[in-house]
């Protein structure tokens, strides 16, 4: 378990000029299950993976409501997570009183960005442990950016992060120049296929009303959760994916739309 | 007795993305007695284990009154538990004195569970080494919720922590599902056998009005502790399954009502 | 004398979830000399061993009057009782002066065991190394507590912490039972005989009105210190069970009372 | 990835009289994404590479408006270099409310810097690990500063920082002397090729509307960036030098201009 | 000269319950040169050795007078030491001008242990490396306390700290019975045998005027120091002593009064 | 490159009285380029060695002016030479606002070093890195002070330091008693001379109008920098210098004058 | 150089009650070069060597001139000692507005001592690695005193402090209590010769006007400092005795005066 003697604290920098405390932090957002997020001309959507704890338990919340018009997916430490959406959540009331409209979405993602960076260059702090994908709907329409622990943020088409989400980054990268095209429903099925990659390598699991949830925020449309029956409209195409895997048929860009 | 070098202080990430002094403290919350908690549609009931150290000492408090609509049970160190209720039992206070109505138990777990979180992310604290099962009654009804050292709280409808409390999570996710159509005297019942599994490894402890407690809040009922005597009643399913334990009959779901 | 690596930091939880300094904390309080605290229905009586370094020496300070009807006997390091006794005389001002009555035992002691806690997460301060027993009575009537460098507290019927305290708690626990029914002369001698216990295994040592001293408070009595000639009326005991151990007899339950 | 007991602190020199920390900072700066910055009479301009981490994430932001009359090319983290122009930014909006005119390039580029020293001697903090190329258009004419992590700074008529800017700066250093007498065309140019040098050494690259960005301030001209489409113009020189190349002709200092 | 790893710190409990840097300042107190303490019914006497480095010095400051009625005789470090007699010194002016009257030495004393105790809980700190013989005079007739760097404090009739203190316990032990009947002058020689008996242990070492001092409060007379000269008539036991010493004699409590 | 256990923090002693890192730090202003100061009674001179990490760097700042009557150069880090500037401004600012005259040179670098030795009594500080070579003219006319990252400063006929400053030392010693009573042009070449021993030790560097600097202030005249071709005139004795060493002399003092 | 594990902080007690740090300081003041202070009834003299780096060096500052009545010579960090220096004259200025008279030594002295004491008992800070010698008159007459780092401070007839020592020790101690009649001609010379004997060890160095300096303050006489031509009348003896010294003769008490 010895690595070197330069990543047990956020502001030493290694001889390569690396802050792994940043890089050990990031690791934690490989840790959270799995999120998905996709927009096109319109709309931004969100599908996670709900993982729980045994069936007693609720499952751990993913989706966070942060205004009218934006809301948030997360992987990593939740309760950093939960921090990060008081803080933004304010941030979006304090806008709305001053300025008597929404706040822009590059905005508010460039102050929680900020506040992720000043826990890395504090002796008596330590990263946030937490990836958050952030949907919104603004005057220039919508928007999907992730955060990082290291305080870096990106806007997206299509992403995703949490445990094995190469996975879904690798079917979103061979579609995502169609993404604009797509309708709303399109949209979300993508969301839902991509979020299955993440869990085909696991054999006794598949995507279900009781495992994956659905956020959309867009054109008129609030930031709206979908969860246990509401989504079950969108995991028709699993169905249609697993009858054709039986076939030995991989191909699904072929047999979706 | 050595683990790594990432392990001693609540702000360093180790390699893999993990914060080991919060998954050290949440090893504090199994070392407590256990505690089982479980509600109907109208009712929320916890059962403790009271633990005692010599029979000159009182039992340990485990069952704490926050409002007239919250309680709850913890499992840890006592003495962090206590500061944490004392928290509450302001934030409750004040709740009333600003809205003139009793606090929303969402509301008030995301507060302490916030608490919590704060501990894991400054150098000069420790999390808190203490898991709280809280229940309460408000507007949506009953609620049980669990927060744990490292920031996160969960809602259930059934839920046991603490020492052996995987035996009582066991018997619990058996009949959780019929738990909603309980009555509240079947609940209590259920919350005393569900603890119960947590002793029947240990040879010669059986639950009695000595050992253990139950707190039942609800619909028209405030938060109430039954002790000793009081609790009485709730023990007679002791005898039945002690009975049929020794005619070899092990499947208590069927006897059970 | 390697233990860990764990245990020198009160903010450092081990890997099974435990704080060493605070056990380690808890060690000074049985380095101290014992002492032993009974009641009944309407008193209760602090038994303490003074403690000497020479002849020359006054003997160490181990019982303190917090107010008129609250005093304790404490067992560790005096400095840090002293620091405690100092808070909560200031507490029991404070209260007569806000409410015009004596504050109830409960509620001071609850005081003083969050001041412990607080010393158990802070980087920069180290436990109380201290043990209280403290009693006292109010409108419920006569207490006895302890409390502990870890933050908890216990109500009692009779207890001893300190040096050898398991040999007293052994007398007690025979018979604690028949203890609210004791006059208040019984009471003392009972104290005196469990205190003696914790010197029996000590050859030359025996219990005499220069190495002992006794604590009241109840009905109708302020907290009182009886020292030197004003506890030889109790030490009778002392005589009577010492010539019926010479005799080979040691069952003294039964010659005693 | 040993080295000695003097670098993990950026407040500790080494018996050589280095301090470490700040040696390591400058790494980071080297393991960014090179931008290359050029100035004639009248303008100043940087040339960028977009590094993108998968074909669904947008370009990492490498350059930065900080005023009409100032913008910077970051080579290193992106997060700190977000930090230091949200200062400068308030700097010159400060200075334009005061004295009612654009900030002087130096006086901006030694307040930025003395942001960089102050975090050299400071315990708590860590060194930016970020380098800038800063240029601007004041009285003075066109500028380019470079600061470092070790809070120095300096002027430039050309520089190149980030991964292999040493290929780029040999290519700067061949004619930076007649950069004086160029065209605004010509000096965007030599900045797309000393650009193209630090990815020469990699096969599969070569500078295209994706992966670089040009931005041009000046006399009578805003800090404009050029991207995507509007960067084409100025790419055809790669266009000939490849052809060139391929014709085993490596000494463009001929074949340009 | 390793020990363990619960030494360095003051805040740090050993896994015996042992705060060994407390130990190891009370260890700074043997290292002072000796000082007695002596007390009848009406005055209170100090008995200091005084410690030269040279020829040229001045001998360390040993003896502190704190008010008219209250002084103090050191061992161990002397600078902590006056900075404790300049907390005293403003101790007892603030009760003077509050209550208009000396300071009862019980409350003094109190004040200065407690500031001993805070050095012992604070990171940040050091304990005390001295200890204090106070004596004074006031209503309750005359006192003799002793101080120590762990925060306690005791009251005496006769005491010795400092080097070889343990020989001038031994002398007091023996004759301690007596002095609340001695008379003053008794009393002084007394002071002045045990002070001797610490250095009878060195060869070439005899008091004399130039070695030692004598401070004396009590009824109608101020803390009053008596050096040089001064301390002459009372010397003149040393002699008789020693004479009867090359006799062979070494029975002093026969000689002496 | 172990050295020892007492070389990481500035605020600890060695065994030998030692503080290392002052030491360190002052390896620091050895690394830098060399400076070299020299002053009649008239006027005092600075000449320093442009150092530049390429062609196309500007060359590292070395001289700064404070006042019209104050400037220095400086070997070290620069960005802690430039914090000090700073300071050094603002104090003869403010002087020259309240008694409405130019600050005293000893009163500036007295504060100056203070400002120097506080950051060698902190923890939470580094000393700075950086030599000050200071000259001025006030009333006691011209004077050159060194100071250093210990916080000492002296005054001085002339001076140098930085890499290889011995040498400069060296020629300065021999001539130094003449110095009063040389001619400002003399001085100046002087100045030269001895910045050009710093150089002879590498093979191809000689000094040129690109690689060399001259300040001066004196009487009548403003701390004035002389650079690039300014400083051409001053050159001449290189020349000179340089045929007599092809000739096998090396006795500059003969030549010279 | 390993010596023990307690020795790098000033907060921690070895186990033998010693205070490492603080006589690693007092080796500092070794390590200063030899001042020397003696003083008759009327007057007080400090004589000092005055050490150099190299011939182009001022000599260091060793005399410090504090108010009119006093003044100081040090030995060990001289960044320190200026430091104390301007509090000190700070004292002597607020006591001579506030008392319109000059501030009596024995309090200046407690003052600064008090300094050093407070730098030996914080983490944040280091002792103060310089003695000082202080001289000055006042009502009680001439005085003089020595600080050390521990915070200690003595008053003395005749003292030496520095490099060497205790070779001028040696000699004071033989003559000092002769000191009281002499006269302010011989007192210095007295001094002379006792500064004389630190450096009778170095081979090839004598006392000159070039390295040694004088300070007297008295009755009737501000403290003056003599230095150079100055201190040319007092430097005859030094002649005298080498003379004597080349006959063979050592026992300079007799050839002087």
């Amino acid at each position: 378990m010895f690595r070197n003697q330069y990543d047990t604290d956020v502001t030493t920098f290694s001889p390569q000029g690396r802050l792994h405390q940043i890089e050990y932090a990031q690791e934690a957002v490989k840790q959270g299950s799995a999120v998905v997020g996709v927009r096109n001309k319109n709309y931004a959507v969100l599908a996670t993976l709900k993982r729980t704890t045994s069936d007693l338990a609720s499952t751990q919340k993913k989706l966070f409501r942060i205004d009218d018009h934006v809301g948030m997916a997360i992987a990593g430490l939740t309760a950093d997570a939960r921090l990060l959406s008081k803080y933004m959540r304010t941030e979006c009331l304090n806008y709305k009183y001053v300025y008597e409209c929404a706040m822009p979405l590059s905005r508010l993602v460039l102050r929680v960005a900020d506040k992720h960076q000043i826990a890395t260059q504090r002796v008596s702090k330590r990263p946030f442990g937490v990836g958050l994908l952030i949907i919104g709907y603004d005057q220039q329409g919508p928007h999907l950016y992730e955060t990082s622990p290291s305080g870096e943020y990106w806007e997206y088409r299509a992403m995703s992060i949490g445990a094995r989400a190469q996975s879904a980054r690798t079917y979103l990268e061979k579609l995502f120049e169609t993404l604009d095209s797509c309708s709303l429903d399109q949209l979300c099925r993508h969301a839902i296929l991509a979020l299955r990659e993440t869990v085909t390598a696991l054999k006794d699991i598949d995507l279900s009303t009781k495992n994956c949830a659905l956020a959309i925020v867009g054109k008129d449309m609030d930031f709206t959760v979908y969860e246990d029956e509401d989504i079950l409209p969108y995991l028709d195409v699993i169905q249609t994916v697993r009858s054709q895997e039986m076939d030995g048929n991989t191909m699904y860009p072929k047999y979706f739309y």
